[in-house]
């Protein structure tokens, strides 16, 4: 499956773009700047230039599936939260509907499915979460949207929690965790149309993202 | 017709009010606190209490229509536009349908069409107002879009210019004349389904709210 990862350069993005490699997949890296080139293909990816603020949608040409890992982060104003974590992924969105990409992957949070009961300093972020996903949820393409807790970079454990209905809390998770949950949503289409809470814990990722039946 | 007014301290909301008067409907003033319900009063409302950050669905009770005219203000941080003008709109629309208020108008503002051409300093501005936009147009209510121009305090010409697809530019419109569309809007169920941008100009305003046919 040819993939590209917007947010390449994040925190999950490398985490994400050797899985995808080891999985056999093609990996396509967006990134702002050149400079980032190098270090796309050590993760094992080909890096393409995009700009969630500018100018992107270039670089999904030719894709199967868009994850969409980006977002403006905490050191930024709220308003790249509204340019970056919310209109760049409709953007993305509507990029995909334009493009015949038929398969996306949301990076969302935990939260997200009712910010007026999220932690009070993070409800704006939450709401910009919340529309992003929405956007995604009501085009035609064939959604997963994953809402992990917060996040840590403590190594991967290949074990989850993974909550289809939102959970009362849990434990936080490595971003390698959750990195590995998108694969196993990509190569598992009953995840479509699910918002699946990942939680640290002890079920195998492939096994956890699998929707009961 | 019994009109909630989300917003009613504000300036387009206190030019809104004695006209909804003056036309015969009965408008009720939403505000933050008791230290506004004299000045409500005063324009020919009644006042009662919802804070769009927190309660305020209970104050909608009875109402047929709901104008919200809410919005942060330049003077806070991007955190209230996510909070109050994107979300408190999208949770005022939601407390609509549950409550089978029908008639919705919103006040935008020119460039919510298409934030990624509008003045970059106001952009996330735009993003916020879009989307509060979107959540109206994709609900089952009957809405009105309306998304004036600059605004000033000049005196009301009650003479504009509309237009039903995004223009060029046009000149600063008056809140007054702002909140005399709102009126004419309420009063022509042809406006239902349409966004409108609203500009100074020479058109009577209940002229130039109707679409043509």
């Amino acid at each position: 499956m040819d993939v590209a990862v917007l947010g390449a350069n994040g925190g999950i993005g490398r985490q994400l773009l050797p899985r995808l490699a080891d999985a056999g997949h093609d990996a396509v890296g967006v990134v702002r700047s050149e400079a980032q080139f190098e270090r796309m293909r050590e993760l094992g990816a080909h890096p393409r230039l995009g700009d969630l603020e500018g100018e992107f949608a270039h670089a999904l040409q030719g894709a199967d599936a868009v994850v969409f890992t980006a977002g403006s982060g905490g050191a930024t104003g709220w308003d790249k939260t509204l340019m970056v974590d919310l209109w760049g992924a409709r953007r993305a969105v509507d990029a995909c509907e334009e493009r015949g990409i038929d398969r996306f992957v949301m990076i969302s949070a935990r939260g997200a499915a009712d910010p007026d009961t999220g932690y009070e300093p993070l409800r704006p972020y939450l709401v910009a979460k919340r529309c992003a996903d929405d956007a995604l949820q009501r085009s035609a393409l064939a959604d997963t949207v994953l809402r992990p807790t917060t996040l840590t970079d403590e190594e991967g454990t290949g074990r989850i929690t993974a909550a289809f209905t939102p959970a009362a809390g849990g434990d936080d998770i490595p971003r390698a965790d959750v990195a590995a949950a998108v694969v196993s949503c990509l190569e598992n289409d009953a995840t479509i149309g699910h918002a699946i809470e990942l939680y640290g814990g002890d079920t195998p990722v492939e096994e956890a993202v699998r929707p009961e039946v």
